[in-house]
């Protein structure tokens, strides 16, 4: 198969980025991959293990004469890393992200984009509990959903060709406007996610029932919430800072409906209950039916869970 | 193998009961199963795919003559199949059961327990998001917990004989105290729960964004959160309404973390999010020690979800 771009780079290998690089090389998609972490730590495993044919020694060493350079760092460090890599960009280059959040990646980078190099900012959304460059594979992205978000007057060929890149990886692409984009996101991930680490830590606090209970017991719903809540913190702390005020909506209106159904057990309204709970049922059936999960029991998990 | 005990009837042939019948059966675990539910429907489909030995049109029938009686309906219809089956329980003869909630289900039911019949209420932690007759599998409990909760006095030969019966059908056994079982699982499972349907359903009444966007886009997060919440509404209003005081309890405090949680956001402090959710990662780590979940990424989804 013919390559999408010559050159690509990769700024931070953690799980997305050593994915990306994993089914780029399954497709044949670039002719060489580069690879840059702050961490000596992360690039010395990245050396170890093969991730990216050449590990370089700064973001700007690894984005220099590249055709495509994608930050894939926690969204609170993209600015400063966009500000590095500026100068040495190729013209005619794009530059993308896997950030979290969109409207605040593109008022980070933005400014330092020099002219004649495109910015087209994406968000693949695929992920596991899992972080670091060893947490990467190349089936990540298959059949999953990549959302672009072009700014208007985006360069349409540099947008196609990032398209056919994701797609190639395995993806569905869709393009969507940023703030649309911060608030599906703040609805189906973020809000999740402070959830499922609220109830882990109140769990963890809870004198009365010790550790070892919570996590002897935890098959039952709390243990999808503490799959959730392993994370990685740094990025999560960028997520919730950056796209602060879409999760707040959102967890206004998560508090008033947690409300009105802890009333409900209160006062004995088990027809209320019943109700919420048939119409939850029915998402969950949607998503099925969207491919976007598997329907077998448990997840499936059943013998490799033992 | 020998039987643990001659003739076993199961009340009621939802997800539960239907994996105990193949655990028994994988087993060889009793000579005769018989099967009752309240549905007509539910009884053909059992004859038809084989579910137990044999069907009976009444919770009486199937009771009579059972060594092992284990009642496995909604929490709140338990004390109305107790009342049913009393009268022609056998003399000697255990009654459990599965529900979700203890001390409510030991009110409910110890009062229809016939002088020289044995109570031993039970509670095996496992299930999934499906339902029915058909959705039962012989390896539900495999390496799962299954809590006793006996009273003070219980006969000690029939807690030891239906502990027998829990670890031959795959489960690890622990006794347990009814008021603490009931907190414990309003940590690990009936508060969880609860959130879970609360977030799905805001998802759902949310008007900005649609709900083909938050299927679409259920990847990250929101996704284990219907899994959830598409489990039985029937079973899970009665257990709410069972275990009101407890599960009332661990949302308050789930309510003022994730305040706290929220005012960090607004304020901007990320160290307080960054501590907080490397805290609840290790938790995480002490389930998988456990041996209660898979390592593998994303439950090991992978390519089964595609």
């Amino acid at each position: 198969m013919s390559h999408v771009y010559d050159r690509v780079a990769l700024i931070g290998l953690g799980l997305i980025a050593s994915s990306m690089f994993w089914a780029i090389k399954r497709a044949g998609l670039a002719g060489e991959v580069t690879g840059y972490a702050r961490s000596a730590e992360t690039r010395e495993t990245a050396r170890r293990i093969g991730l990216c044919d050449r590990i370089c020694d700064s973001a700007a060493e690894a984005a220099e004469g590249a055709d495509l350079v994608v930050l894939c760092v926690p969204v609170g460090a993209m600015g400063n890393v966009a500000q590095e890599i500026g100068p040495v960009l190729k013209p005619g280059a794009t530059v993308s992200d896997v950030g979290s959040v969109k409207r605040h990646v593109i008022e980070a980078v933005s400014p330092h984009i020099p002219e004649g190099v495109h910015f087209v900012p994406a968000h693949p959304l695929a992920g596991t509990e899992h972080s670091g460059p060893e947490s990467g594979f190349a089936e990540l992205y298959d059949n999953r959903w990549c959302l672009l978000v072009p700014a208007e007057g985006s360069d349409s060929e540099a947008v196609a060709k990032l398209r056919d890149l994701w797609e190639r990886m395995g993806a569905n692409v869709e393009e969507m406007d940023a703030d649309h984009h911060d608030l599906v996101l703040a609805v189906t991930s973020h809000a999740p996610h402070l959830i499922a680490y609220t109830m882990v830590g109140v769990a963890d606090d809870l004198r009365r029932v010790t550790d070892s209970e919570v996590i002897k017991y935890s098959a039952a719903g709390f243990r999808d919430f503490t799959r959730i809540a392993a994370s990685d913190p740094t990025m999560w702390r960028d997520v919730f800072l950056t796209n602060k005020d879409a999760t707040l909506e959102i967890l206004g209106r998560f508090t008033e409906e947690l409300f009105a159904l802890q009333r409900a057990i209160r006062t004995g309204d088990g027809e209320q209950l019943f109700d919420y709970f048939t119409r939850t049922r029915a998402i969950r059936r949607g998503i099925i039916e969207a491919g976007q999960d598997t329907d077998a029991p448990d997840f499936g998990r059943g013998k490799a869970a033992q």
